[in-house]
C-alpha cells in the first residue's frame, strides 16, 4: 500500500513536471508559432491578397505593433479598453513609486499599447502625414493585431488583419471597386460560392423609423437584427421586447423582415445572374413604400442601385445580393456594408463598408472612407477543410538533396548545390560525410523528392547519380543536365 | 506690455497645442511607420532573402510577439532584462491588488513580454517540436523584435532580425553554406565591396592563453579586443590595464596583433583572389607556433582551412578575410564567429557564428547550432545611400490610372480597369466623375505614367485616348491594345 501510494506520487509528479516542461516551451496563451509548412500556407494567402490589391492600385502600409495608449484609449468603448494589451512603463523611478506604494491604478503603470486593429493606427497616420499622402490614399496593410481575449477555438489573442481601404472620396466608386477587389482575391484563392451581402445603413435607419422606434432605441434594435441568423426572426422580436421595444413596434419592425424574406422565396426562382431578381424586387418594392415620401428617403435606393450597376461588371458581379437584414456590429459605418460568406461557415470571411466619421478622428475634418477587411486566418481554414491549396504549393525544405561522399569531397557537393540552385531549384547539402544509407533515409524523411549522389566515380566522370525518391528510379546523368532531369 | 505679453502667450499657447497635436499623431517613440515607398523597399529586400535561403533549403519560421515572460527573462542577462518590453496583467484583480497596496514590486505587474530576439524563441521552438522537426532543422526567421533601447540614429525600439539558422550539425560544412547564402543574397542586392571577416573562439582562446592571461580575465580581454576599429590597438592595451590585466600579459596580447597587422601588411601586394594571400600565410604561421605544442590545438587552424576551402567554389568566394581581431560580443559563440562589412558603415552588415551551448536551453540534451543575423535596417540604409534599389523597383500606385467621364460611364471605367488588370497591370480608377482637368493632375501628383481617357466618343468607337503623362503624347488607340502601348 505504502508502495503503491508513493509509486502514484511519483506517477503525479513526473506526469505534472512533464505537464510543466510541455508548458514552458509552449508558445503564450492564445498565440500560435508557425511552423513550415504554415508560413508556406500563409504566404501564399497573403502574396494572393497583395498582388490583388497592387493590380488595384492599393499601397502597403505598415505601422509599429506598438502605439501610446493614449492613441488607443477610449477608440474601442469600454470592451475595447479592457482588452488592449498594455506595456508596462520602464526605469528605476517604477519600481520606486510602487515600493513606496504610490500607484494605485493601472493608469500609472502603462505608457504603451499592442496594436488593437489597423483602422485606429491609419487615421493617425492619415493626420500625421496629411501633406505627404495622396487626396485619395488607397491603402492596405496586413499585419497581426493583439487582444486579450478569452482564448477560443479561431479566436486567438494574435491574428492578423488584411484591411483595405480608400480615403478621401465619398463616390460610390470606392465601394465598387473595394467589392471588386476583394471577390477577385477569393476567385483567385478558388472560391466560387461566396455571396457579398451588402445593405445600407440609411436603409436600416429607415426601417427603424418606420416601425416607429425611437432614435434612442434604434442601436437596440439593429443589435437584436444582428442575432438573426442565430436565433430567427422569433428570436429578435422577443429581443426586441427585452430590450423595451413596444409590442406593436416590435411586431412592425420583424414583419418588415418577414416580408422580404417571402420577397426573397418569390425570386429564388427567377433569379438568373445571380441575385438579381431579388435585389431589383427589393429596390423597386423600397422604392414603391416612399413613392409619396421625401426624395431624399429614396437616395439610398439609387446608391444601392449604382453599387450594383457598378458591380455588374466586375469580378463582383453576380456575387451581389442585397441583404436588408445585414446590420454589422460596429456602430461606425455610415453608408453601404458589406460582408462576404461562404456556405461552410457559420462566421463570414470578411466585411466592412464606408465610415465617414473615423478616419478624421485626430484632425479637425471630417474624412470620407470606406474599407474592408478580410478574415485571414478564416480563410485559411476554409481552405485547409476544402484542400484548396494548389498542389504546387511548396509542401517541402527542397527540390533535391545533394549528398556527401567525404569529408574531401564536400566542397564539390556544395558546388553542384550551387550550379543547381543557378538553375532555379531549392537544394539542401547533406550536412555532413555520413553513410550514404543515413543520407538516403534523411532525404526519405523530409520529403525531398530527388537525391544527387555525387561519389567518387561520378566526380571523376563529371556525372552526377540521381535518385528519382518517388519512383525509386535511379540513373548516371552528365552534371549539367542534372537540373533539367530534376525539374521534368 | 500687457497686450504684448498675452500674445506671447497665446503663441506659445498655441505652438504648444500644434506640437502636442503632432505628437498626439506620431508613432510611438522610437518606432516607425513605413509608408508605401518605404514599404516597397523593406518588402524587396525582405524578398530577396527569402528567395536565396529557401534556395538553400532553409524553411520560414514565424513565432509570436508576446512571448511567456518567463520563457525571456535571464537568457540577455542583466542589460537585455532591462530592455524587454513586459506586458502589463489584465483583469481586476491586478486593479484590487494595486488599490489594496499588494504590489511591491514589477514581478507581481507582468506575465508576458515582447520578443526580444528570435534565438530564445527558436530554442523554445526547437524544443516544443521537437519531434514534429527534422533533424538537421534549417530555419530563417524574419520578424520585428522590440527592446526598450534609448532611441538614437539608426537605433529602433521595434526592428526586423532577418536570421538564419542550422540546427543540429556540427559539420563545418553548416558554416560555408550559412557564410555562403549570405554572400549570395548581398551580390544579388548589388553589393559587390563586401568582405566576410571570420574567425574562431578556440583561436581567440588560444591567443589569450598564450600571454599569460587567466581564464578569469579572459572575457575582459576580448571585451576590450571587440573595441580595436574604435579605440586602435594603443586603446586595447590601456584597456586591458584598467581591466586589471597584467603589464606584461597586455604587451604579449596586443603584441600578438601587431604581428597579425604586419602580416596583413606585407601580404596586401600578394592577395590576388581576394585575401588568399594573408589567410594561408596567417594559418601558417599559426601552424608554426603549434608545431610543437599539443596536436588539439591545431584542430582551430585545419577547421578554419576546411571553411576556407568549402566557401571557395561557393557565393561567398573571395570574400573570406580571417580576422583574428574579430572577436564579437555575445559571449554564446563557441567556434567559428563571422561578421560582414563594408568600407562606407561603421558597423557591420550581419554576423553570426556557431554556439552550440544555446539551443538546447529548454531541454537536457546540448544541440549543434550555426546562425547568422543580417541587419535589415543597415542594409536598407546603405542601399539608399548608395542608390542600389533597381530602377523597375515600383515607386508609385499604379502604372495606369483610368479617368470618368461622367456618373453614367463610370462603370464603363471599371470595366476597362478590370481588362487592363487582366494583362498584368496595376491600374487606379479615378474615384469621381470630375472635371477631365483635375484628374490628369492628380495623376501628375501621383506619379502615374499613363491616363486612360475614356470619354463619350471614346466609348462610342470602343477606343481608349492614352496619355503618356513622361513625354505629354497623346493618342486614341483600340481598347485591346491599350496594355500594350502601356508595357512598352
Amino acid at each position: 500500500m505504502m508502495n503503491g501510494e508513493n509509486e502514484t506520487c511519483r506517477m503525479s509528479f513526473i506526469t505534472r513536471h512533464l505537464y510543466l516542461m510541455s508548458n514552458k516551451t509552449q508558445p503564450a496563451r492564445g498565440m500560435r508559432d508557425f511552423l513550415p509548412a504554415d508560413v508556406r500556407k500563409r504566404e501564399y494567402v497573403i502574396g494572393v491578397i497583395k498582388e490583388v490589391y497592387q493590380s488595384y492600385g492599393f499601397e502597403p502600409l505598415e505601422t509599429p505593433s506598438v502605439e501610446n495608449l493614449e492613441t488607443l484609449m477610449g477608440k474601442y468603448g469600454e470592451e475595447g479598453n479592457q482588452l488592449i494589451f498594455k506595456i508596462l512603463k520602464r526605469g528605476e523611478k517604477l519600481g520606486q513609486e510602487l515600493a513606496e506604494g504610490k500607484i494605485k491604478s493601472e493608469n500609472q503603470l502603462a505608457d504603451l499599447a499592442l496594436r488593437y486593429d489597423l483602422t485606429v493606427p491609419l487615421a493617425r497616420v492619415v493626420a500625421n502625414y496629411k501633406n505627404e499622402l495622396p487626396k485619395f490614399f488607397k491603402r492596405y496593410q496586413i499585419q497581426p493585431v493583439w487582444r486579450a481575449d478569452r482564448p477560443a477555438r479561431g479566436r486567438y489573442r494574435e491574428f492578423y488583419q488584411c484591411d483595405v481601404d480608400a480615403i478621401g472620396s465619398s463616390s460610390m466608386l470606392v465601394e465598387a471597386e473595394l467589392i471588386s477587389a476583394v471577390s477577385e482575391i477569393l476567385q483567385r484563392l478558388g472560391f466560387k460560392d461566396f455571396v457579398v451581402r451588402i445593405n445600407h445603413r440609411e436603409l436600416l435607419a429607415q426601417i427603424v423609423k418606420n416601425a416607429g422606434i425611437s432614435d434612442e432605441k434604434s442601436t437596440d434594435a439593429l443589435v437584436a437584427l444582428d442575432k438573426l441568423d442565430k436565433i430567427g426572426i422569433e428570436g429578435v422580436e422577443k429581443e426586441l421586447l427585452q430590450r423595451e421595444i413596444g409590442e406593436s413596434e416590435a411586431k412592425l419592425f420583424v414583419n418588415t423582415f418577414k416580408g422580404f424574406q417571402e420577397l426573397e422565396k418569390d425570386c429564388e426562382s427567377r433569379n438568373q445572374n445571380g441575385f438579381d431578381a431579388f435585389n431589383s424586387a427589393f429596390l423597386n418594392r423600397w422604392e414603391e413604400n416612399f413613392k409619396e415620401k421625401e426624395a431624399e428617403d429614396l437616395k439610398v435606393v439609387s446608391d444601392l442601385r449604382k453599387l450594383i450597376s457598378l458591380c455588374e461588371k466586375t469580378s463582383a458581379g453576380n456575387h451581389l445580393k442585397i441583404d436588408p437584414s445585414l446590420a454589422r456590429g460596429l456602430s461606425y459605418y455610415t453608408g453601404a456594408i458589406f460582408e462576404i460568406n461562404v456556405p461552410d461557415l457559420a462566421g463570414s470571411l470578411g466585411g466592412g463598408g464606408r465610415y465617414d466619421g473615423l478616419i478624421g478622428m485626430f484632425g479637425k475634418e471630417q474624412i470620407p472612407a470606406c474599407g474592408f477587411s478580410l478574415g485571414l486566418e478564416r480563410i485559411l481554414v476554409v481552405m485547409d477543410e476544402r484542400g484548396m491549396f494548389p498542389p504546387e504549393l511548396q509542401t517541402n525544405a527542397a527540390d533535391a538533396m545533394v549528398t556527401v561522399w567525404s569529408e574531401e569531397s564536400a566542397g564539390e557537393s556544395l558546388k553542384l548545390a550551387g550550379e543547381l540552385r543557378r538553375k532555379g531549384l531549392r537544394v539542401l547539402v547533406y550536412p555532413e560525410a555520413d553513410k550514404l544509407g543515413k543520407q538516403f533515409k534523411y532525404a526519405a524523411q523530409i520529403n525531398v523528392p530527388f537525391v544527387c549522389v555525387l561519389g567518387e566515380s561520378e566526380l571523376a566522370e563529371n556525372k552526377v547519380t540521381l535518385k528519382n525518391m518517388r519512383t525509386g528510379e535511379q540513373e548516371t546523368v552528365a552534371r549539367d543536365e542534372v537540373a533539367d532531369k530534376i525539374k521534368l
